[in-house]
């Protein structure tokens, strides 16, 4: 009999809860966003629970709202990913470590060593959230006043990609020798000077530090558009995305696995992994209610900016404590916008709860027991709409601990989720092979000085 | 009676040892620089010594030596410093971190939240070693071919410090009000904008991390030219600097100490650590055994470089295992030849035993017993020819382990360094003050918006 198909998980952890009412919900940590103890507890619960990886997401700037919606908000601090990782990994033995690293305002040859200085620090459990950065706030704290058009962010991260791998080949993997008695140190026919010179980056290397563990730390990508999902099935070993529908999910993972297979990779070599939002309790009743109060703590003025946005339509003059009325055609997405009416037709929500619930957090959701979360899981995975989750959790630690302590185990019981790490790398836990160093091949004569592109 | 003056205690840890013979050493791990096993039994030992912190050295770079001198070296691979010293802030308590890190290739908004994160982690014991990296083959790896000039180097590194504590006070230091009832987060009249626009940098901030517990982490400078110390005794708390007698060492300590007396800075807010390498034994004979033990290891091929250079005069025709010869007039430097001439009459080292001395380490160095080496600390310090001392240990670990239980005791029984830590900040082992927030004094009201330099 075949194995089961196996469920992969990461935690989504920057904001450590998605959800902007979670900071004000009982028992929860206010300051968890830049609190390292309550982060170290979090990761060690995740690790117990056999989590694939701890997945942190980043910004680089405060984000951009009015200042009545930011003030209410627990994002504004949060630490820089690839400090706090580190630091993870010195607590921590097997779970994976994914820091997001934008190639829009860094150097490859900055990103390169962090990741393997990551990757050697926690014994193969780094992994790069390759992502390029649209924010125009951002650009201004890098002293761009103009932001790079989104075609060109894209070709900029392909060539940068090509550059960090081309860096962390830099050395052979049997290149350090350390002959204590001849005194020689490293094989100087096991190192490659990268010499890359293209469209955007100029580069000459060799890194300064020794092949990572996993040859290369995982890449992980977030990519929706067209040139976001190019990129991801050319060079992406696992899949943050967000998609709201099984049906959606699986359109998505149909064609991103179609265009990796076009282009001759396996489709085994990429994890698709949707954000989701989870949220157990021992009814289905218990955990909507809770849902109901943590929605309830989002601010009724940021929630309506957000339900008016949908709408596309100002819902201020709507009754609050009223059903929604009726809403005119607008220009707004119509997607949205009947997103929106269908759920306040089935659930009977007033004004206000849909303004809350679309401030809080409106993505994918699973909201029950163990059993029908497990339920709505697994059929994902068995349907090809993913090949796991990134889980966020609606409120810390509570919401994590309920996870770990009743959602993990039920997924054990069927058999799709593991009950020990088998491997000690975070590509062993994500079932992804180890890549050759392209300029050292095992079965060929080493390749001396190639060019920098892989293509 | 006053307080002694007290010592303060640096380990300078990348390359672990200084000393190019050191992984070669009987008991040596071979693999310190990227092992982060070693790096992290090394702080703790270092930390159960209450040293005051662990440094970080860094390049930009594989250093630029023939190959055939290259290979034999150790320090071509290490981790990155702003990866490694979170990973040890998670595995001590007490000790400070101080990580290097460029002004000439970063960008202020990245290297003020690596900093803030890390001082958060570790609960107030970050330290930034603020340098301009002068070494045209790490140019090459940033997409440079021209470097830039010393002058211009150094006036971007002033405005990036300008920049950096400019976002390090982003916010006040009781900004975060996380009220759970109103659901305000912070106190938006406690944000600052930094909008800085200057000759360099152009950066608008906030940062998005809170204040650093410390304030400012510790800066740290190691500037020798004019400019270096002109911009030490603006901004350096600590200085890390290659002196090779008490003389050159107490005329460094009162130039840059008068000059910060000049802008009216506290002298004793700034703490003057010369690099020293440290050989303990139980009998001078003994060290001096061990320091020549360690010096043959070194190359000839490698050391006859350093000795030519050294004298202005190719030493490869000399007999290896004779005296120096008289050595011509030549363009070379007086001061190093006349110290190498001065060795050699002094010690009767052979030509060899010279190679090897200068290829391997030939700075400041004390060698001798628990007593001697004590003795020559306490003078230092007395005579105000430092504060203390950025010790580097011959090899590892067995080095380090010698001066932690040996000499640290015995500059305890003289009472001129710490028995136990008394604060729990870098800040409190330096005896330095938490800079106030610029914007936002205690004894005004909060400056709005002001322009992003300080000067």
């Amino acid at each position: 009999m075949a194995a089961k198909r196996q469920l992969h998980l990461g935690a989504f952890m920057r904001p450590v809860s998605l959800h902007t009412g979670a900071w004000r919900y009982p028992g929860a940590y206010p300051d968890a966003n830049f609190n390292f103890s309550h982060l170290k507890r979090f990761a060690q619960t995740l690790e117990r629970a056999k989590f694939d990886a701890f997945f942190m997401a980043d910004h680089l700037a405060v984000l951009n709202m009015p200042i009545d919606s930011l003030k209410r908000s627990h994002t504004v601090t949060s630490f820089d990913p690839l400090t706090l990782l580190p630091a993870l990994a010195a607590v921590t033995e097997r779970i994976g470590l994914v820091a997001t690293a934008s190639t829009t305002f860094d150097q490859p040859y900055h990103i390169a060593r962090k990741f393997a200085s990551l990757d050697h620090i926690s014994g193969g459990r780094a992994g790069w959230n390759l992502v390029t950065t649209s924010n125009p706030d951002a650009a201004l704290n890098f002293g761009l006043e103009d932001h790079m058009e989104h075609g060109e962010r894209y070709r900029r991260a392909r060539e940068f990609f090509d550059v960090v791998t081309g860096l962390w080949d830099s050395w052979a993997d049997d290149a350090f020798i350390r002959d204590v008695d001849s005194g020689i140190y490293f094989d100087p026919d096991k190192l490659h000077v990268l010499n890359h010179k293209g469209d955007y980056l100029s580069v000459r290397g060799p890194l300064n530090i020794a092949r990572p563990i996993q040859g290369w730390p995982v890449i992980v990508q977030a990519g929706a558009s067209d040139a976001g999902r190019q990129i991801a099935a050319e060079t992406a070993e696992a899949v943050f995305t967000a998609q709201s529908t099984l049906a959606a999910g699986q359109k998505f993972y149909a064609d991103v696995k179609g265009r990796m297979e076009k282009i001759g990779r396996n489709p085994d070599h990429m994890k698709i992994l949707p954000a989701a939002m989870v949220l157990v309790a021992d009814s289905v009743q218990e955990a909507q209610d809770k849902r109901a109060r943590l929605d309830s703590l989002v601010h009724y003025d940021s929630g309506l900016a957000s339900l008016s946005i949908a709408l596309g339509h100002d819902a201020s003059k709507f009754d609050p404590d009223g059903p929604l009325p009726e809403i005119p055609e607008s220009n707004a997405s119509k997607t949205s916008r009947q997103n929106v009416i269908d759920l306040a037709r089935k659930t009977n929500m007033t004004v206000r709860q849909l303004a809350q619930r679309l401030g809080g957090y409106s993505g994918l959701a699973f909201v029950g027991t163990p059993r029908t979360i497990a339920d709505e899981m697994q059929e994902w995975l068995e349907q090809r709409g993913s090949d796991g989750f990134t889980v966020n959790f609606p409120y810390l630690p509570a919401g994590l601990d309920d996870f770990v302590e009743k959602v993990v185990p039920e997924l054990q019981r069927r058999g799709i989720f593991r009950t020990e790490y088998r491997g000690a790398t975070l590509r062993d836990h994500l079932g992804l092979p180890r890549p050759e160093n392209q300029f050292f091949r095992s079965d060929a004569k080493p390749a001396t000085h190639a060019a920098g592109s892989r293509s």
